[in-house]
């Protein structure tokens, strides 16, 4: 029988209690580590960058009020769709702003779009528009109800086109394709419009915003 | 003094030993599986995804030759631009194209991107083109000189816009904005171009190109 008084057993003994110690705090550290990796994780999960594509057009136009109005669609004979598509995924983009609007589009023609603007200038958004001049002139142009509404417009005076459809959302959020504000686009064109949460590519179109929203300051240009 | 035979200088030189033995296992681990993590991160950094936007109009055009012809430019006159621009980019991409080349815009007018796509066929890039129907009867359509050299292009019959300006390179790069291929949209009007690799999105304009392809497929359609 092996003696528990043994000087190996004790050197032995020893060892392994050191050794077990010392595993011991470095994975307790491991641990809070982990922890610390696992809380930023959940952080970044919760701002998870938007990446969607809407394609048009639409089998049917989207009911604004049903999507994003307040009170939703009270028409028991509504003609327009309830059904999720691609308009009203764009409803939902352009009503969750919180504090800016910046919309640089060619033609702004769709009355619903131009509605959700006007609101969002109510709540208090600041709402910026960029539009194609000789656009603006055209049967169906919202720049006239916009302008009216309050909400500052600014337009190339050129007779190049000011041809780009974007809008950057809160600074957060870039929506951009082929997609002009019409109701052609919305139920007859084949058309594209991004959504891209992508930091640096939505800071790209806001410097492009502000270049020419002051390019098209009327103050400088006369 | 104390003496070397001790019993507790025993105990603890093995503990120590046992400690820093299992400590150096432990870091060659460590070094080894981050020397594998360094590989496959310098893997992932060589097929970087592309994240680009270009901006237009240019101030001069870009030349052709100078940026993605075989013997570069050899004109002493030349009176386009040897100077990197948006143009000369998008030259870039689509001369990138090592198999395939999927082309969806609305108006394609510009001589210099056209002659790109027939070098690409000849180089034998698989090309296909879907346009809008109307635009291909517009004076400057290049869409009769891609059809001569053997280029499939399908165009829609409907009165409603193929409204697209997109462009999937070898299924991997996606170009999409309001960039129509017009000499115009290069050095006249406010566009943009982005330049995207993010797999999931440029599947998406993937799908679209073949659902598109079909639906106008004339053979389906008379």
């Amino acid at each position: 029988m092996i003696s528990f008084s043994s000087r190996w057993v004790k050197v032995c003994f020893g060892a392994i209690t050191f050794g077990a110690v010392s595993e011991l705090v470095y994975f307790t550290y491991r641990k809070y580590k982990r922890r610390k990796w696992q809380t930023n994780q959940n952080e970044s999960e919760s701002r998870k960058v938007t990446e969607e594509v809407l394609f048009f057009p639409d089998d049917r136009v989207a009911c604004k009020d049903y999507f994003v109005g307040e009170d939703g669609c009270n028409n028991n004979d509504c003609r327009f769709t309830h059904f999720p598509n691609s308009l009203s995924r764009l409803y939902e983009f352009i009503n969750g702003a919180k504090g800016r609007l910046d919309v640089c589009v060619f033609v702004i023609c769709c009355i619903d779009l131009a509605d959700l603007l006007i609101a969002a200038h109510k709540r208090h958004v600041l709402v910026r528009v960029i539009s194609d001049g000789e656009q603006t002139e055209i049967t169906g142009s919202q720049i006239w109800n916009l302008r009216k509404a309050g909400i500052a417009v600014r337009t190339n005076k050129s007779s190049f086109l000011m041809h780009h459809k974007f809008v950057v959302i809160d600074d957060q959020l870039l929506l951009n394709g082929s997609f002009n504000w019409t109701r052609q686009a919305i139920s007859g064109n084949q058309e594209n419009l991004m959504a891209l949460g992508n930091k640096r590519i939505v800071s790209l179109y806001t410097n492009e915003f502000e270049r020419l929203w002051n390019a098209f300051d009327p103050q400088k240009n006369g």
